[in-house]
């Protein structure tokens, strides 16, 4: 068809496998396991459905916004909040990285920031993890267009210490620099407080993981109000009502109830500690983690072999068949009964 | 600063005013003055907010999306659903637009066309309606990069027959054609058998205006299931969970519940009919709307003037300072106690 001469091609991302099957243990997307604050559930109930028939309100105007001021101690103009931290991503790739200059971020990391690239026909290069999958600063010297990085990192779960993310922001002052901080939660020091002295820097959070909203897609960036106007520029020449009002009611409840949120932090780091005991007991080597996974390798039977056969038995994790990593496991931290059963499944494994 | 060099650069689409005020009379952004149908808030008051710890199902497997296909005797893979119409025509925009030649539009039309178009640096040409705000079909002959215009248009209300959505579509078949339809419910007649016909055709419409629920922001086009491929192929490029937990589930009652659905639109196009009488006894003309708007213009006193009263009055109606449309205004139909009070209020100003 003479149409198709006109479209845009790519290679979408492949997200991790959402069995719809009961029973199923899901240690494969890096959910949280346990249920979002009990707020949410009550704003829910509450939630007038007439309310539903207007447009929601913009968010930056909201309670949500204000919360998550309040809960950072910055300005409600210093947030962006967006349809899961991937919308917020996508946006800041479409806003920022305009250069003819390469972009730059690790060859192993958040599997998106390739494709976000395609997709808005930016110039990248990967720049190798060294042998233990750090990150090493002085790949970021060179002129680049931009440059993006988890931290901690994705899928390894490895954090770099917040001198090294100051070194990375200083050295780049001419573009605009962005830490994923997706898994910062589980013990890992954010690089927020950097906001205040580069104006180039862009900190992006997510309620998919800590705040156990993965369902409801919130994510938000923040940094100085210059950045995030020209988000808020280009987010309303693309939709102006990206939040519906049920996810900019529900959020606000998962910012308020902080010793909720600490608690659920706290068991599943308490959890991470005993599967590091529990994994290397079973002949699996990782890295030091500070997310809610762990990316492990065996040491004798390969990981692919592992994961098909952790999926006979109804347990999902995930696997990439992807150079450097083939042979790794992204195990999601579950609850301490969908652990065992994981130790159990590997037993007859490995 | 340097970084701002490698900004994308918009100006945005300014959405219509959102006063949060209570007790205002709010007739300017199309929305339903009446509730969702009241499976909406059952089926939030069902749902167990544990659920929202997960991410959310893929639209194109969600009972929203077999509650559609159902409704429109079509298939699932014949439909994509996203963030209200909005996000599913800047998709469109983004995916099917990359022609060096020009996408045609009207020059009165939804004003976020040509945001999208420069967003994604596509060319564009308007075509100018004739003298009562109508499409001339024989505009969309010359060669382009694809056709887009609302049917009823937008902020016209105005409705193009079939045979001429028709005949647009059968002399563009080297482009997509987008006939947005956001209003059709309101009395126009969809271009969506003509699907089955032309592989060129998208048809999309909203859950914003007729089904009440524009708080929840949930669109979808339709079309064959190559065009809805390769749609999905750039929204996984994008961000691979776009609809919350939320939006899913709560869509499907709005599709099923057919009567009440029916009862509302007709509830709105009887309101419409004494508008028109309402408003022509005092000095209003417009044209014949098909929409849950009229586009009124009055005999003697200018539309801003009007605009301007009617605020003080916190009666909020939408009003362009744009060529050909500056002395109209755009005035949603809500309820008959809230039209009545704004019978009254142009009482005292014309």
């Amino acid at each position: 068809m003479k149409w198709e001469e006109n479209v845009r091609k790519v290679v979408p991302y492949t997200p991790g496998e959402q069995p719809q099957k009961a029973g199923i243990i899901k240690l494969n997307t890096n959910e949280n396991p346990y249920a979002p604050a009990p707020g949410v559930a009550r704003a829910m109930a509450e939630l007038d459905a007439e309310r539903l028939r207007l447009y929601p309100a913009f968010p930056e105007k909201t309670d949500l916004a204000k919360a998550l001021a309040a809960h950072y101690h910055i300005g409600t103009d210093q947030i962006f909040i967006g349809v899961g931290s991937d919308d917020v991503l996508s946006m800041i790739f479409m806003t920022f990285f305009q250069s003819d200059k390469p972009v730059f971020f690790p060859d192993i990391t958040y599997s998106f920031y390739d494709v976000w690239a395609d997709v808005y026909r930016i110039p990248y290069e990967t720049k190798a993890l060294d042998s233990d999958f750090l990150i090493r600063p002085e790949d970021y010297k060179q002129p680049n267009g931009g440059v993006i990085f988890p931290n901690p990192n994705a899928p390894t779960g490895e954090v770099m210490p917040l001198t090294m993310v100051e070194e990375i922001v200083k050295n780049n002052r001419d573009v605009v620099v962005v830490v994923d901080e997706a898994y910062i939660d589980f013990g890992g020091i954010s690089a927020l407080p950097l906001i205040e002295k580069y104006d180039n820097l862009l900190v992006v959070q997510t309620f998919s993981k800590s705040r156990s909203l993965a369902g409801m897609r919130i994510g938000y960036a923040m940094g100085q109000p210059q950045l995030i106007r020209y988000l808020n520029d280009v987010k309303y020449s693309v939709n102006s009502y990206t939040m519906n009002t049920t996810a900019l009611v529900l959020g606000v409840e998962a910012v308020l109830d902080e010793a909720y949120f600490e608690n659920c932090c706290k068991k599943i780091m308490e959890t991470r500690g005993r599967a590091e005991e529990e994994l290397a007991k079973r002949g699996f080597v990782f890295p030091k983690s500070c997310a809610n996974f762990i990316f492990a390798s065996h040491r004798s039977v390969p990981a692919r072999e592992i994961f098909e056969k952790l999926k006979q038995n109804d347990i999902y994790v995930r696997w990439w068949n992807k150079e450097r990593i083939e042979n790794y496991l992204r195990i999601t931290i579950g609850t301490d009964e969908q652990m065992e059963a994981l130790y159990r499944a590997l037993d007859q494994i490995v």
